[in-house]
């Protein structure tokens, strides 16, 4: 699957995963209204809602981006209706040819790690016969418990050939409360990007790992350090666009081939049509919006790696 | 909700958690066998059977302990069915007066972390009427992303007087790879610590925090500086049991007055028909070797806080 990523961002031109991140607010009346009359204001309702919003936007986007990233926060809100759309979510973005990266950041130890691993990328075994649950391409995962709970899911991704992202630098304000503490004179998010690294070597693919990272564009300095850590590594960036990430941040995460970083942008995209600058689209055009978002977010990333030289 | 669990374990002398992480082969073949006939051999059925094996489990032991952790891998494995079983197992606890910690170990930041929170621990808004999810009294979390990714969980918590466990020093032998590491001469868990009981003091109940901490059994030298770090928080202790930790290596977990722990055991209990020490039981009574081995734990921690004078 790795190889796949790696393919399809190559022949897209298109480093670029959309977060598909719904909320009520981001969803147009019209969508909302028929959901709701369909199966009431509940949570059925908003959840048909958020998968019918979702289908737009991948419909409109699907031949530019070679991955969505559904941020299963959103769904489990929703409680089981909520991750019913999830799990549909997933399969209609498979459906189109895209590759999908369940953002679902879970980490345990053992038998519960794999328990997760087999939930959400792979299949339990019934009466001899497998059953897969969420069957999601990628997902993101929490280094905090060490190798006992990053081990279980390599194996079942070595099985599965599907890959998980580990969290080394997050996007958020606070990352640095617990990541950029020194030990041994190198912030934790450097020797967490060593440990992803060496987890990495185990696991490869042609030329990326299946174990990726997730590093926020809004430390474009750190990304830099850890784009040398991590060579081989896929790195996963949020924080593009809404949370003040832009192109000229990101250079410092791809390798010279231009390869080996993947952005992702989640309202930027699905709630263009709510922007100033995308608002002559009007709601009923959402999706539209969606596609002129993702046309400008391609060429800015794009100018910055061209004018990078890589 | 912390002055009712720690009001619990008071009246039941029993600092005791009983986690419901099935799997498939601890539920007898009759169990199984009856939810296969109705549902097939497929994750509807062994999600049914994992919903009828907790009740069971909960009946024998509920007038004993004052919560269940239900841990969220071993249902997600099984994918919607699974999350159903999960929810109707936390609303069985409750209805049969217990308090439910979701072992769902969350964490991301801002509104996402928000989602978790509203999903697990709060209800969504929907066209002016308020819908739970899956509606656990606590919740544990992750602190890698730092105070953005806690506080949205504390407003919720707040707002619906329940609560938190943020994973410190967890109990599997890898814990130390990142929680051991030093910042400024001293562990990084113990950093964590410090930052629970921050977090702790903005959110009390009458005595300890809505916000908990998870301390593994198996590291007691370490449970006792981290019991001075957050001497008003609940330490949520797992570990016991098949993971190795004993009565004797719990009292560092507990305060001067007997309290401020509460102890996880899970294969322990539930699987308690399939050792040998409870084997005579029989698959048919398995709640009743669950029953004694609660009984026997009860013990084996209420003479160790005794002998240590707590």
């Amino acid at each position: 699957m790795i190889n796949r990523l790696m393919e399809d961002i190559r022949k897209k031109q298109a480093p670029i995963v959309v977060g598909l991140d719904p909320m009520l607010s981001y969803v147009p009346e019209k969508i909302k209204k028929a959901a709701f009359e369909e199966f009431g204001e509940t949570p059925e309702g908003a959840a048909e809602a958020f998968y019918r919003f979702n289908c737009g936007i991948v419909d409109a986007t699907c031949d530019l981006v070679p991955a969505y990233k559904p941020q299963a926060a959103m769904y489990e809100q929703l409680g089981l209706a909520g991750m019913a759309a999830f799990a549909k979510t997933v399969k209609y973005c498979q459906e189109k040819g895209a590759v999908v990266i369940g953002d679902v950041k879970r980490g345990d130890i053992g038998s519960t790690s794999e328990a997760y691993a087999v939930g959400h990328l792979g299949s339990v075994e019934i009466g001899g016969k497998k059953f897969s649950g969420f069957n999601e391409d990628f997902i993101t995962v929490n280094p905090y418990l060490g190798s006992d709970g990053i081990k279980p899911f390599m194996k079942v991704c070595k099985e599965e050939k599907k890959g998980i992202f580990v969290l080394v630098k997050t996007s958020n304000p606070s990352s640095g409360e617990l990541q950029d503490r020194l030990i041994d004179g190198r912030p934790l998010y450097e020797h967490v990007g060593e440990m992803v690294s060496a987890w990495g070597s185990e696991l490869m693919g042609d030329a990326y790992s299946y174990v990726g990272a997730v590093v926020g564009a809004t430390y474009p300095e750190m990304g830099a350090v850890l784009r040398k850590i991590m060579p081989k590594t896929l790195i996963l960036v949020p924080g593009y666009g809404a949370q003040g990430g832009r192109g000229a941040d990101l250079v410092n995460f791809f390798n010279e081939d231009g390869l080996g970083a993947i952005v992702n942008s989640s309202r930027g995209i699905i709630a263009a049509w709510k922007q100033e600058k995308y608002a002559s689209f009007g709601a009923d055009n959402y999706a539209e919006a969606a596609r002129a978002a993702v046309l400008d977010m391609k060429e800015d990333i794009g100018g910055a790696l061209a004018a990078a030289g890589k």
